[in-house]
């Protein structure tokens, strides 16, 4: 079976169908990683471009290792904003690049729509790895089938996802999906930090204990430190006090409640170590399934012949 | 058949006959970057390294591409201009290189002659990516390569290049490139941007339409906004107003003109908007072209198998 | 055969048999990369990463390179310092691309044991390309293999390492893996660079025409001019009248002395081009046995089937 679509740019756009696709072909995906030879030959011959106008060692990484171990040829592209400003405009740089035969380009961008507008013009597959604060789909799957595995279903679950939801690509690509798949979401953060008119859509709560008291998961978004010059929050200690995820206040929440991270993790300022480190945190467990996840987004869109 | 010579520095010391042998064999690569797997045995267990003194996202990737589908290994070097001068010489660079038993070492280099200085000192094959204003003799293969594929041929056709011919490896390469195969050279720029003496050996024309009135093929040059500071123009909307090729000059040209630029497109510069993506337009022929010249080069160069 | 330990942090921890199992293991891979086809499959489906907080040309291509010819998918990461610093942890880092699954992690990294720390951690196998002023023992091991290749033996040579003892990794490896395999090493520099109660190991010289009458091997280390601002020593010039290694200084010593330098090469300071390039220079001979130890230490670590 395949993905009935050329891209994959948000979590928006994807039918619950769609999602439990994705999800169970990453599960059968997963153990090539577990393999003593973790390779297969399905991608053989497709070239797979990795677009970067944002640094990102982690994704970047996880899209090349998926690539390679479905034996596909990853090229690797990173793009200062300083270079990118005065170059060519992006259009040129993606149909440049298209005109080289790519199967796909997964792209990273500053700017929410980057990947909307490349995939518009070009015939490759276009993956969103990332677009400003808009959505960043391949992170709310691997999300989505790290909890799918542990907890065996999304259906009816209480999903709390606490920090700067507004600026938050993970927030926003997590809320769709997890909605979609019949769970229940609520938000948790500071107001300054809460998109405008959100509680139409999902639960909003400001106080973290009382937020995390019945959640079955808890994902905590990594505090962009650099805001911090835009007052959004008083001080990094206050933000923490009140905001972080320590053992304290998980005390509250249920025995089995599982953690999230998209990560990199700040220990101590949205999340302690003792609960990063803690038996309910899924973090790594995150970073492995989304190598699973980009493997299967990979065979899914460009179609290759399964082992 | 081979290339009977270890390295590709240059159009200038290639005879027509070479030329022909690439763009033939070009055009037997062109197609395997349309197949399903795009990629052919003939260079499995070859090194390809790519050593880049200059930022070159385009050409860099093309090389890379048309190893990894040749199934080479390919390796990409970087070296900012900076530590290039605190570091090493690039002889010391290369011969260090060449012990690692790398089959062709790809060089772009600021300084004219330097892949020269390379060749002669190494024993693995050395392709010219482009160094300073000297040459850059894979881009005016897959020129020649797209006028040929489009008209059928080279000999007798008018050829007009536009723009900073001086400080231009491009326009270098080209003009001998198109003269050895037959056809006829025109240059046209300001005077300031024009190699002294090159009367002699192209015709030279300051005015555009009547430059282009007569051409087959039209070339437009990059302008390096950088250089505005040595003042060779007055103004970029002055250059674009008299040297921009865009409709209303296009007007009086062929109906059947092709249009080539070396990419990447400064749009409303050099080059219109409605030009540069207008039906005369092959710029992304060009690029998709330059994967198959650069794949034809690996080959005949490091001697694969054929499949 | 295989190594019987997970990791290769430095050569303190290694016996005399490791050793000689590594460099024999090395012999037997240098050839392929002297065929034509320069690639066996043996560690096919394995991935490597390349985890590199210094920048370094010449170990990380020695290390691509020798993963590619052994089939294994090898990815690059480099981080700069600057990111590094206000990003995760080391350990984050690495716990995080330990849940990619890689086979194995090669890194370098500006500080002292930071490589033994993440083996600690990990449970993938870890490489020390070189930790601070501590180890750098691939770097030994070629060295080792180098001298053995050309002479015969290790046990019973006279070994001079000459230069700034102190903050050398490559000088502290060696000095262990020489003085293990039975040579006799003696060290010689400015006091400034000679560390503390370091007599009671080996042998110091101040004297460089002394130090070198007898030896079989002279290791030149290179000057890290940047140290010059610390008042190491009095000026470039003068460092390089009294401990550059010169055809004048090498008349006083054996006919059939060999020089080795770890590279790259401060032409004119530490040694002069004439013996840089003399004779009796093995030095690009230990950048092509850098490639054949790596392939071997791939090999001895990873447990891949021997073709």
């Amino acid at each position: 079976m395949r993905l009935n679509r050329k891209d994959l740019l948000g979590i928006e756009e994807l039918s619950k169908e769609e999602i439990e696709l994705i999800l169970s072909t990453a599960a059968s995906f997963k153990e090539v990683s577990e393999r003593e030879i973790k390779k297969v030959p399905t991608l053989r011959g497709k070239t797979i471009i990795n677009l970067f106008y944002e640094a990102s060692t982690r994704t970047r990484t996880s899209f090349e290792i998926a690539a390679k171990r479905m034996s596909a040829d990853a090229v690797n592209i990173s793009v200062a904003a300083s270079s990118a400003k005065k170059g060519e405009t992006l259009k040129d740089t993606a149909k440049n690049l298209e005109a080289m035969n790519p199967d796909c380009i997964v792209v990273r961008h500053s700017s929410a729509g980057a990947p909307h507008m490349l995939a518009r013009y070009l015939k490759s597959s276009v993956i969103n790895a990332g677009d400003g604060a808009h959505e960043h789909p391949s992170q709310a799957l691997l999300d989505m089938f790290t909890v799918k595995e542990r907890l065996g279903r999304l259906e009816g679950l209480r999903i709390v996802i606490a920090g700067d939801i507004a600026h938050s690509r993970v927030a926003r690509s997590n809320m769709h999906g997890f909605k979609k798949m019949g769970a229940e979401v609520t938000l948790c953060g500071p107001p300054t930090m809460m998109p405008k008119g959100i509680e139409s859509i999902c639960g909003v709560k400001s106080d973290m204990k009382d937020a995390i008291k019945d959640a079955d998961v808890i994902m905590m978004l990594r505090i962009q430190l650099e805001r911090q010059k835009e007052a959004l929050f008083p001080s990094v200690r206050e933000y923490s006090r009140v905001y972080g995820l320590d053992n304290e206040k998980l005390n509250g929440s249920k025995k089995d409640v599982i953690i999230l991270h998209p990560g990199p993790v700040n220990r101590g300022v949205e999340i302690s170590p003792e609960v990063a480190d803690g038996p309910w945190s899924l973090i790594l467990e995150q970073v492995k399934n989304g190598v699973a996840v980009r493997m299967a987004l990979f065979y899914l869109l460009l179609g290759g012949v399964k082992e």
